[in-house]
């Protein structure tokens, strides 16, 4: 049973609408910012709020002793847009609970998560004045906008936030109660294309035919993006990618996840790929081209008989090793423009990004996170890698030197991103468990 | 100079908000209607408003009497939506007088050419006491949206509205002071495509590279209508294209209008087509498959890294003798079905409709027509196709027996179905004239 109090704090937690991407959100992202520090210093911690020229980070830690080692828990406060919000059966900022599973944007990515390990620690604390490692508990303001400001925080504060070893809930398990260690993340490179054609709307009767219309245009440039078979059309694209190891690919076969589960939780009427490769390989290591919004001209109801002065589409690219992101951002723009139709112009802007990672879970810190894993489910844990981005655990590694054990609690139907996001309340009950075991089990690696 | 109270009535009139396609406008149509049924009694005809199954039509007549012809007015007092609203310097529905140009929605595109030709026998019936025909107003409230109801209309009313020729001002001028008579239109078909994929939007991290996105999908399905040369794509969609007449090829090439005009009209960097054909065929004589809108997943502020569920594109055809509507829908949807990609479904649906409409300009009535131009304007008419549709005309002709004279006053920048559509004082002034000598015209055709 998980404390009424616990309860409480999660449901404040999930109301403020702390969306990261959308600047009317500013005041949010600050009330939000400023109860997480409270929780942090009512468990028994430090906690300061740092500004940042986007929304603010916060730090806090307990005393530092010799002897024993740093442990950076890493999460973020900031949610996904809402929309579309018809689709929500109950308002996203409007916690609702239901069968043993809470609804809410954010309830698993990251708040449900995060704030049980915040739990997690108030219990030791509680219980036993003390912790087993020294914690920094990092929590920031703009993971879902490509975590725009955190690099510039790390190396400013890198003395302050220096740790032996990351660790970070904000990952999948493959199934309900199936412990699940992910060694590796997707990057990314987010762009928008922006197409431009006649000055203003034109009627579609007293010009149509004699000058190109973008929405045409923007269909046959995203078009041009991928070929028939699947693959990525970007020269170059796949030229730094990295190719699965035989051990994984071998691991990966024993999953107790492939094709029937994702085409139940996705409800798509077949899959449908890069030609060669097996879904989870095309998930978590081969990199992609989506079109995450494409628009232009009339959307409304009935007809409008126009030609549309301009069109957009917002694209992003998953990355895996050894791709980088500037770098297919270059070949992306290069690309568009070799196909622009004419008549028509394009504006490219690259958006946010994020390098892809790897870590060994053979490692002493990985073989302690498996440790605290077994203790937490009861059975030994699967090893993933994850087609999402957390680009900052990249980050972690190339500023602080430490990697990141990632011990995800969201299950393959939580819906992040989506509407009726959800988290089951054993999972908030296990994550407070399983801060305990691993800050124990951290303490003493190997 | 106009009468103040001419130009009263024509504020009046653009302030209604009527929006055909909008079904909360549905109050303001009947608004719109009444208001013009009574100016119509005030210009001293019986008019009755009546009610069709969507928006009503208003009838308005004189007394007939033996022995001379029946003139058949046409026009409509609904108007095109507005957005993008941001785009109109003043808003839409309060019209703005500038330099001798109203700006309003509406303004040419049909209240001020209607409202003319209705102050026009005001004045005339004022002075008179009569007119030199039998004549019959029909202003509808669906012409921009394909004037759904009117056919069954004419049908149930074919009586009552018999006539022995018609007169529209909804078409254009080919300048400022160069009288136009239309003798040609193109016909429309519209359509929209929905395309489904995933059941709800997906995170992209999380399924992209598995399943097909939707926005990528009506990407390829938008481009498949065209190839690279701007041909249509659709299997015997040219099957019954009429070719153009040796004739009207010589007399396009003398008009005062082409390319440059286009350019400077439209402020597309390049002009664009179907290759083989100059510009005024493609717009006049060919036909065009044409993206009005196009859209899925996220278009807002920065970003969101879905895969949207669904995207949609909102399509419409211009047609040209001989070709069918209905028919052409259906190698449409024919087309884009054998294009559907793997993962993908689509829906497809057909809108409104109307065929193309070709006369002959030196029929008796085409000749007083241009008689009547001359008469207004000082000089000798041009005779053009128009790439736009009315797809009544041909409705009037298939029904009634009648052809229809297009006397049009709207200027190739009156911004007609865009923002900041606008008018010229002068044209409304010379549409009264155009009027009074129109009728005296069609009383001996010559």
């Amino acid at each position: 049973m998980i404390p009424p109090a616990h309860l409480d704090a999660l449901l404040e937690f999930l109301r403020f609408p702390s969306i990261s991407t959308d600047s009317s959100h500013r005041a949010d992202m600050h009330a939000c910012a400023g109860w997480l520090a409270a929780r942090l210093r009512t468990a028994g911690l430090e906690a300061v709020i740092r500004p940042t020229e986007g929304h603010p980070v916060i730090v806090a830690k307990n005393a530092r002793r010799e002897g024993r080692p740093t442990v950076l828990i890493y999460g973020h406060y900031d949610v996904q847009p809402v929309d579309p919000l018809n689709l929500w059966i109950h308002p996203p900022f409007e916690p609702h609970i239901e069968n043993g599973i809470i609804f809410a944007r954010g309830a698993t990515d990251n708040k449900g998560q995060i704030l049980a390990h915040v739990l997690g620690v108030a219990e030791t604390l509680a219980e036993q004045g003390e912790l087993p490692v020294n914690l920094t508990f990092l929590i920031e303001g703009e993971e879902e906008i490509g975590s725009t400001h955190l690099e510039a925080f790390l190396i400013e504060h890198r003395q302050e936030l220096a740790c032996d070893i990351a660790a970070v809930s904000d990952t999948g398990m493959l199934g309900r109660g199936i412990p699940t260690c992910t060694y590796g993340l997707r990057g990314i490179a987010c762009a928008e294309l922006l197409v431009h054609g006649p000055a203003q709307d034109l009627h579609s009767g007293i010009y149509g035919g004699a000058v190109a219309n973008p929405a045409t245009a923007v269909a046959r440039l995203v078009h041009s993006l991928h070929d028939e078979d699947g693959h990525v059309a970007v020269p170059g694209f796949y030229d730094r990618v990295r190719p699965l190891e035989a051990w994984e690919r071998e691991a990966w076969e024993n999953l107790p996840y492939g094709d029937s589960d994702i085409l139940e939780l996705t409800g798509v009427p077949e899959l449908f790929g890069e030609q060669g490769f097996g879904s989870l390989e095309r998930i978590w290591a081969r990199p992609t081209a989506e079109v995450n919004g494409i628009g232009g001209g009339y959307q409304g109801e009935g007809s409008k008989t126009v030609i549309p002065s301009t069109s957009m589409a917002k694209l992003s690219f998953r990355l895996v090793p050894d791709q980088d992101p500037a770098d297919t951002l270059e070949l992306v723009r290069l690309h568009l423009e070799s196909q622009c139709p004419p008549g028509i112009r394009i504006t490219f802007r690259a958006g946010h990004s994020g390098r892809p990672y790897l870590m060994d879970p053979n490692s002493p810190y990985g073989r302690a996170a498996a440790t605290a894993l077994e203790s937490t489910f009861g059975r030994s844990p699967c090893f993933i890698r994850e087609g999402g981005s957390i680009p900052i655990i990249r980050t972690i590694r190339d500023v602080l030197g430490a990697d990141t054990l990632m011990l995800g609690l969201a299950l393959p139907d939580c819906r992040a991103h989506s509407p009726n996001e959800n988290f089951p309340l054993e999972n908030f009950e296990a994550g407070i468990r399983l801060n305990r075991h691993l800050l124990a089990a951290l303490a003493e690696p190997g």
